[in-house]
């Protein structure tokens, strides 16, 4: 049975045959469905015999919901939230309920549920959502990832994945020469999220120095000692505390006023911890703060773990797409010394959640490190080169293909149309930073122009602006960006994210991933902050 | 501009408009598209100003292209793979090429690419795949994923994913509910696989026993024993050697000949681990190994627990969908005694790859045991119950969305739909077995019925028949399965796994998932089988 066929079999049986098929016909011309799905369920779909129709209807009226959406996601006219709260979407609004039933529900009833799924989600891709470092939505990789999907299938072997398998050495490699590797070193893969890609680091990272570790544990280690910038991301302490290392011997090392952290300071910390009878190991570099969007200065800090042979790691989850950029990599400067590096494509360069990559310049380590040869799964009888059954490797057995929307994408932009994606982001912080600037109403958090797309700020309302500064004014600063994000969740016309961070109260940060943001949006941000915050 | 209006802008420009016109309607009422993608490239795509309808072609070419994998996934006639090795496929078969290129390439040749990748893919839903504990295509759960990836967030907070952490406690608690807890009882997530799952209930267990080590590393700890089972997944291993607790110090209980753990034998393991200094924390129960699909005794284990005060974990990853049918469930009885549980429902319930579950008996203390509190993400002074925030929980910041294709699939089939399928997996199992009783050709690897879905079995050849049980005939029989795997792969016909087993030689394991699969595919796979290793 041909899925282009017309979808007779399952029109509508109500009404007069001629006046449906007019109907199938119309409807059918504007890509709408004829099937009467109040009275067809899942057990209808394939791979019930007869179901090609019913399941080409129901995909095509799932596609018709998903572009209504995209559309939306794209005009600059629509909510990006409907906010409610949890208790009233969990009472069941407007007959959305998040019940799980005993009794299969009508197809249409599934299609409804979609429908509100994504009216009361959060629109990712609208151009005003600057909530997060992941944002907007490239058709191409979701394409990928719907391929991914239908194609169901797990990275632990070349049998059951050989596409994606391949997929994976291709982009690791090319990964791994941006970052300026040579061809004979580089290993890695994909991982779910950046916080795994930095614990895989530590992991690795522990298991050069004390590969005994692996089957003996820590008991017989010295305690050791991590480093990372106050700045940082939270996840290398996370990793510490899950390999059994402890949080407390996270070593955080101060910044400058730019959030870089300070090489002196690095050297000082390493001498005291072992003067603590702590040895040292491991440092993380960030290449890309989450809040300031900073980096680390990476030639001297890879002078200091040259000079003292700590395993230097780069966290370049927010910052590695700009290796992308001729304009802006020079920025990573002295990443091709780090021992391993966190990449996650799935921020600057836009491909959809989730795409991480942890790439180890020693190649094997990854291998040696976590695999345990389990025979059910990686036979080494097998009738083709079992090096690329890559399951081993990882912690996890089964690792979801995470590979193929990145790979599409390349396929589809190039190298240089991510290129100019990153510098676009850049040129919407630099406008960012001019007009603020320019105003009198905003103040910057660091004076300096954007290293990376972040723009951190307060916004001033009229009743602080004559205040001097001083406890009273930072308690009544403090309350504002919280206040106006209220007003913006609520009113859903324009998305960003506050924090406070170390003495400085809570400020705007604005970041800029999505290619659909354009200067227009950046205004819009402006004005919209001032009047839901002008009285407060 | 409507997605659902013709698409007059972008049709093929070349050519008189009136049978331009024609064809276009010919093609559309076949679900076809007119757009020239020769010529157009993703930067004409949303978000691009006019991108709507280029979109909405693209998109609907995608999904015919989906469609008519899905169709020929049901076709028994269809192969299941078409074999390639590695280096054939990365020298670019008829123009395939892997390779990431500096410029874009045109819409026809991502389409022509994701063509290629569906045709050198392995196609796991086929009703004869059988080599995976995840099989199948279900087309709900599918359609949850396009929409997951559609609607592009992550799981950390309810200010980006209102909807679907709401989504996730509602499976949580029914879940639990499931496994027997009472209301005021039980936590957990969604996390990437089941090995990350069971690494979950390590680290909670640890830090139960001993909350210090979050901070101070395992330094002050003594040294500590796990269990598990000799059958049991390897993650046990994996996730000790990660935490830092070294691999060696899991001990592997032994088993009886149907692969289930002797209580005898873990009490006795615990009283020597005891006295060789260690001290036992954690028991991995197994309900429901991945070779022999045997459940560990649950109730004599969880009263040896209790009477050591271990924690007790039972990975039901492959096992927890029997908790979905009536008939099947009390396979499980005591899974309500433990203090954590793995549950895939990516295996057994066919959920799309990954849908991977931790749950934990006691509330709070996953967030106990890895909150940081970082102030950027999780701020205190937000407008709703921030308790919704729970990204705080896992290690992962961001966390994929893995729980809207099983709700989805919830609502589609009812928990009695989850039942039946399960029930059906298992008839098949039972059908296989039965055949390989009366034939003696076969040989059962355990004269047992079985108690899941997984047949484990040696084909004898001719050859071998005559031969006396002894070390030849081993050695022969062990080449057997390896070699008709071989013919399997290059054939494409049926694809299911071998292994060895402690002495056992290599033998196959037939699991049933894949609700697709009927008993003429068992038939098929017996007599294919003898087809393929008839000359061995």
């Amino acid at each position: 049975m041909d899925f282009l066929q017309l979808p007779e079999s399952i029109i509508n049986k109500s009404g007069g045959m001629d006046k449906q098929q007019e109907k199938s016909a119309a409807v059918r011309d504007r890509g709408q469905t004829t099937a009467d799905f109040c009275s067809i369920y899942s057990k209808d779909l394939l791979p019930a015999s007869g179901g090609e129709e019913i399941t080409r209807e129901f995909l095509q009226e799932l596609l018709n919901i998903l572009l209504s959406y995209i559309s939306k996601s794209s005009q600059r006219s629509s909510k990006i939230l409907d906010f409610h709260h949890p208790h009233q979407l969990k009472e069941g609004l407007e007959g959305f309920s998040l019940d799980l039933p005993d009794q299969p529900e009508t197809l249409e009833q599934i299609l409804v549920d979609c429908r509100d799924t994504l009216k009361y989600g959060v629109n990712t891709g609208h151009p005003r959502f600057f909530n997060q470092l992941s944002s907007g939505l490239d058709v191409i990789g979701m394409a990928g990832e719907w391929l991914t999907s239908t194609a169901n299938t797990n990275m632990f072997t070349y049998e059951v994945s050989p596409v994606f398998i391949l997929m994976e050495e291709f982009l690791l490699r090319k990964m791994q020469s941006i970052v300026g590797w040579s061809d004979d070193e580089g290993d890695g893969f994909f991982c779910p999220g950046g916080t795994i890609s930095n614990l895989y680091s530590i992991l690795v990272a522990r298991y050069h120095f004390y590969p005994e570790v692996k089957t003996r544990g820590m008991g017989l280690l010295p305690q050791l000692a991590l480093f990372t910038s106050e700045h940082s991301h939270y996840s290398v302490k996370k990793s510490a505390a899950v390999l059994g290392m402890g949080s407390d011997n996270v070593v955080m090392v101060k910044c400058d006023e730019r959030g870089k952290m300070i090489p002196a300071e690095l050297e000082a910390c390493i001498v005291t911890a072992e003067e603590k009878g702590l040895v040292p190991f491991y440092v993380n570099v960030t290449a890309g703060t989450t809040v300031y969007g900073a980096f680390d200065p990476l030639i001297a800090i890879a002078d200091i773990c040259h000079k003292h042979t700590l395993w230097m790691h780069v966290d370049a989850a927010w910052g590695g797409g700009l290796l992308m950029s001729d304009r802006h990599r020079m920025k990573l400067q002295g990443i091709e010394r780090a021992w391993s590096v966190t990449w996650n494509p799935h921020k600057m360069m836009g491909v959809p959640l989730q795409c991480s990559v942890i790439l180890v310049k020693k190649r094997g380590l990854l291998q040696e490190c976590n695999e345990l040869g389990a025979e059910y799964l990686f036979q080494t009888d097998k009738p083709y080169d079992v090096s690329y059954d890559t399951g081993d490797k990882s912690i996890q057995c089964g690792r979801h293909v995470d590979v193929f929307k990145l790979w599409l994408m390349w396929k589809a932009k190039g190298s240089e149309g991510f290129g100019s994606q990153v510098n676009r982001c850049l040129e919407n912080a630099e406008y960012l930073y001019d007009q603020l600037q320019r105003r009198t109403d905003f103040e910057l958090v660091f004076k300096n122009k954007p290293e990376h797309s972040n723009v951190c700020f307060w916004y001033i309302p009229p009743s602080l602006r004559g205040l001097p500064p001083g406890p009273d004014r930072d308690t009544r600063l403090h309350q504002v960006a919280p206040r106006i994000k209220r007003r913006m969740m609520e009113k859903g016309s324009v998305l960003i994210g506050y924090q406070p961070l170390g003495a400085k109260v809570n400020f705007f940060r604005c970041v800029f991933s999505n290619p659909a943001t354009q200067q227009e949006d950046i205004d819009f941000l402006l004005d919209e902050i001032t009047r839901l915050g002008d009285d407060l």
